[in-house]
């Protein structure tokens, strides 16, 4: 399976995403920054390793602002400048917020910067192999939902590639494969990213799962005509209530899924909810540039000029979700009230 | 406004819709043959488009087998082959027989084959005239319908591009604003082709018309954020009950729209209609090659050899459809016996 990133020798090492499934390359970041430019530009990208990546670009930041007078300020506005990198996924300001915590009770011991440095930096390694160990549960789980012979539908890229190995949805899908309980996945190609195409179709196809690639537009069409019986797909964001932020797309295949009564789960660490909002309306949108709509790569497909709209994700109300698929087990309806157990869970 | 075709010295010449929007350039065919080709290759394309270059493909092919002994027998040959260039398009087939069943009828009168292609000429170039004098009509009826202030989704291109001129669903758009009662058109992109951002944004920005270009899985979400609040598109073949053929990813956006309490309309003319085909079970959906997913023009987005499926169609249920827009006006449920009296009202 294809690694996403990996800890070298104190520098963090990532598959530039954007290269796939052409080129396999990898990005050496010796700095903070780089691992800040690395989220903009979606070389890196999928909530879990986001917030991995972040918690690794906190040690970068921590060892490059040791010597200041100020070390926990400073570290404080490394922390600040990182999570403006992308506004919807809350993993980024999770795993930044948890290493800043992290130093900020240590240098309360009257720990070293260095100290501290080994700390965060054993903190990252371990939110990085917690994350391949939750999705591999989460895997279970989700398999266990599923009927036989399966045919799942997903949505973008919430695999090996978004995480830090195994995937949360398409974790589900490979747990559901190890299980010989999967026929068939329909991939959305995900403009304007094309994450499924260059990553879904890419990671299954690598690892020998039958996929057939569609366009987003065919999702609806392919459930009425290919005996889809499940939707798995992952999360940025999830409200108190169940409301979900995933990938731009993910709504209409929800009302798709509906209109079909064909069972919708999303697949998302307990890292992904963001319990101090009500509802999906809280969710901040990110909007991207106009020309990841009016060009693929090197070609131009719109008129200059032309007015787009492009947003990054969207938000599936929790009517539309026959479940949440988590580490913890699988959250059901009322979403309200299975959301403030699993809460009170992690606060024991 | 760009042409989308016309008769030149006794040749078709075409816009070539597959370069655009960087490119405009003309295609000279002076055989059925090539004609065929640019049908297939899309250089030619939507339905009542495909229809007019066939009925002028018939007078080029008439005129290849002028001097054969069995001349009619050679037409229907030319009108065989013809009609498989697309399978789904009911236009193309209605072009050929009705150009064909005109060379039958001329023939039974002794006339002349030089007779007979001049009838096939004058009867092409009425096809094509009566097409936009049509698209001017539905455009009437199609803008009464829409609310002041109109926001319209539209997927595809079924414009003038589409069309012999001012289109069917982006002709009643035309009208709308040319009545100052259109606000915005969102253009899907339309996936694998790219109609909406190649055809559509091209068309509408060219003519002034407010457009904002979407990716096709942002359609509900636009729906549900930016006030949409009509859905006019364009149809392939339309059976008996209502149901509809047209571009994939047409079903979705019912579904959405459905969710959403949105009209959504069809916009045809009455060539359109199958009344040949009880409901859209019946209907043929053309699969094209599974290259258009997995690149996009240049450039491969997916693994080689990953499996795709690639309906060019689908077919919306009539109980999606609010309205079918005709040039003899907005047919309603139900469409069994509104396209019944509509079918008696044309043989009259």
């Amino acid at each position: 399976m294809v690694e996403t990133m990996r800890w070298e020798q104190g520098s963090l090492v990532l598959l530039d995403q954007t290269l796939l499934p052409q080129k396999i390359e990898w990005i050496t970041c010796v700095d903070y920054k780089r691992v800040k430019v690395a989220i903009e530009r979606l070389e890196v990208r999928g909530a879990p390793a986001i917030g991995a990546a972040a918690a690794f670009a906190m040690v970068l930041g921590a060892r490059e602002v040791a010597d200041k007078p100020d070390f926990l300020g400073a570290l404080d506005a490394v922390r600040a400048d990182l999570i403006t990198a992308r506004p919807t996924a809350v993993n980024l300001a999770w795993a930044a917020n948890l290493q800043y915590a992290l130093a900020v009770r240590l240098n309360g011991e009257d720990k070293s910067p260095a100290a501290i440095i080994k700390a965060l930096e054993e903190k990252a390694e371990q939110i990085y192999a917690d994350d391949i160990t939750m999705n591999k549960r989460m895997g279970e789980y989700g398999a266990a939902v599923l009927p036989d012979a399966a045919v799942v539908l997903t949505h973008c890229n919430a695999g090996a590639l978004a995480t830090c190995g195994w995937g949360t949805a398409l974790g589900v899908i490979r747990s559901a494969y190890a299980q010989g309980k999967l026929k068939m996945v329909y991939a959305d190609e995900t403009r304007p990213l094309l994450q499924g195409a260059r990553l879904t179709a890419f990671e299954l196809f690598e690892d020998g799962i039958p996929v057939t690639l569609i366009t987003d537009n065919m999702a609806a069409w392919t459930m009425r005509t290919k005996g889809v019986n499940a939707v798995v797909v992952g999360a940025d964001r999830i409200a108190a209530n169940g409301d979900t932020a995933n990938k731009i797309g993910t709504y209409g295949v929800a009302l798709a899924a509906k209109a079909h009564g064909i069972p919708f789960y999303i697949a998302a660490p307990t890292s992904t909810f963001d319990f101090s909002i009500a509802t999906g309306a809280q969710i901040p949108i990110e909007e991207r540039k106009a020309n990841e709509v009016r060009h693929f790569r090197s070609e131009q497909t719109a008129p200059e000029g032309v007015a787009v709209f492009n947003p990054a994700f969207d938000v599936t109300p929790a009517e539309l979700i026959t479940g949440i698929i988590t580490e913890h087990g699988v959250l059901k309806a009322p979403y309200t009230e299975s959301i403030k157990k699993l809460q009170a869970l992690l606060q024991d």
